[in-house]
């Protein structure tokens, strides 16, 4: 029988996922060549329907890597000579400002604890900052930076380059895509894919800095470069051989989104966001890591817990269901609920369901 | 109806693709943690089915990147402070060596023209270099260098590193790993999977120079460094969320193989090699490209041609048989034959008679 997966990500496949694996396999795209009019008509159709999604203006390029990982090292060596910025809460927020260091960049890093937002006004940006780097879902902590306050950060720092982690949040996130120099995201997470494809939105200004960076003899990368992703984007092809099959299907469940409607899928969200958090403020066993509403993640809750974690995954899974437990020193005393597209009300009710028992028991 | 493919790469997927994948998704590997026991296992048992079928001895570890593009340019961060050396024969070793050059190393490249294969006795290779880089099957020439030839600059040259890209060839090739610092291929080729997964093979040596160069201060990458890959691989996992499904799948087709058995794999694409050339040889309008039989490649025959490629491959694409065109310059008065394990004899028998017929046209 097969399991619920609320897990931080990997999680639950989207439910159009397997009907798009068979078509791939029955379009025999795996054996396809990236540089064949099969292809770039795939990706023409990803990009297209990315865009809608998002709404994407057409000064940013849409590019494909390994994961977000990779991209946290290609934006820092394509837009970063020496001063990157970085606003860290969490273990992914640091693992983003710890490349930046062992890239040798002249990193300087705001961090606040666990479970803690950003205020705005505490923060002085140096001028010097080439990037500033932020993370608007910490899947660590399930801290989340409002739409808004990622506004202001441009706004007071317009000759800035501003770029933005969107990991476990988008598609769910509504921030301006014009104000945003550069974003990606990673498919395994709330587009309910198997992980091995981060998907890397970049303007013209990261390029130009990419170029810059590059005619003055700094090392910017062997090929996932913005140079040679742009240059190949122009025809709809890649620097090198790409996980094809990811791309294909990204565009697919993309489309199958835009046809639901993004407002739908964020309204879904917010509802089941809504269940999860009233349930652990009427819990007794349970209560949201994160103290202030407007801080709390809607895609990734987490929860505090005085029951062993190991103990409620495991009730959990004997019933078929999977969520996550805390990250790093949280691992114990935490559990991580995915809110992805993937699962609904009803399967998010089951879950509700089951750790309303636990919490009882 | 489907198609048979003979592309260079991707190419035809291994006649148990479909199968592996089929279980994959039924035991939810695309949801699966990559830092959990199932994922650990999987590692561990692509590992063990990769070492029977290479012979990969135990000096070695085996590690996932996105490709082997993506390893060209880790193998260079990691193991070259300076210096490095380039066996440059075709479109593929010299994209090595632009990388090399990208990474502001100062690499070298000794250069034969295409379609010829090297003389050992012609190469000079300086005191000063780190590694020496070679590439055993150049895909766009179809130009091989045999095993002896490898173990002799091993021979010549025991206190510098040698690699080998073996992207089109693994596992044909009959190298001794022990002499191999590292080797590396991508999936896409002769194991018959979707494009997305690099395989590189490293030893102490290779991490060991990782280490003394990161101790220097110099950027060795952000995360996918031997340092890093090292760490994790002694847990069996990986620095980042990688490929999980084609790492599984990757197992089991190499699993499928030691069944099989490599040598009898090995015979396979010898005898299919041996009717291609057959028929090269015999016909009026297709010679082989490469002159000395030595160096001709057994998985990928480039064939020369007096008739248009592009008649040819569409004239096969009618048949449902797809061919490649010829590489860069050669495109149209070439193509090229991939001779993989996912076709069998009588697969290969009937493109050979549609070429027959194209011949005597």
């Amino acid at each position: 029988m097969h399991s619920t997966y609320f897990t931080a990500g990997p999680s639950q496949l989207y439910p159009s996922y397997q009907k798009h694996l068979v078509d791939a396999m029955d379009k025999q795209l795996g054996s396809v060549n990236h540089r064949s009019e099969t292809f770039r008509a795939i990706y023409r159709h990803t990009d297209e329907q990315l865009r809608i999604l998002l709404d994407i203006p057409s000064t940013h390029g849409i590019f494909f890597a390994a994961s977000a990982t990779e991209i946290w090292e290609r934006i820092l060596l394509n837009c970063v000579a020496e001063h990157s910025f970085h606003l860290t809460n969490g273990a992914f927020s640091k693992k983003f400002y710890d490349i930046a260091l062992a890239l040798n960049k002249n990193a300087i890093d705001f961090q606040v604890e666990d479970g803690k937002g950003f205020d705005l006004q505490q923060i002085h940006i140096p001028k010097e900052t080439e990037l500033i780097c932020t993370t608007q879902n910490e899947t660590s902590t399930g801290v989340m930076i409002p739409d808004q306050d990622l506004k202001l950060i441009k706004k007071t720092h317009p000759n800035t380059m501003l770029c933005c982690d969107l990991v476990s949040i988008a598609p769910y996130s509504k921030i301006d895509y014009t104000l945003m120099d550069s974003s990606f995201f990673s498919v395994q997470k709330a587009f309910g894919m198997p992980p091995g494809l981060g998907v890397w939105i970049a303007n013209e200004q990261c390029l130009n800095k990419a170029l810059q960076l590059q005619a003055s003899g700094k090392n910017i990368g062997g090929h996932h470069t913005l140079a040679s992703y742009w240059t190949n984007y122009r025809k709809f092809e890649t620097p090198c051989t790409p996980n094809v099959m990811a791309i294909y299907i990204l565009g697919k469940i993309a489309e199958d989104m835009n046809h639901l409607g993004v407002d739908t899928i964020r309204a879904e969200i917010d509802a089941k966001a809504s269940m999860i958090y009233h349930f652990a403020e009427q819990a007794k066993n349970f209560t949201p890591f994160v103290q202030l509403p407007e801080h709390r993640s809607q895609t990734v809750a987490v929860l505090q817990t005085k029951i062993p974690s190991a103990d409620i995954i495991n009730t959990l899974k004997t019933k078929q269901v999977c969520v996550s437990s805390g990250y790093g020193i949280h691992k114990a005393n935490q559990i991580r609920i995915a809110n992805f597209p993937a699962t609904n009300l009803s399967d998010m009710g089951h879950l509700l369901e089951i750790l309303t028992d636990i919490d009882h028991a």
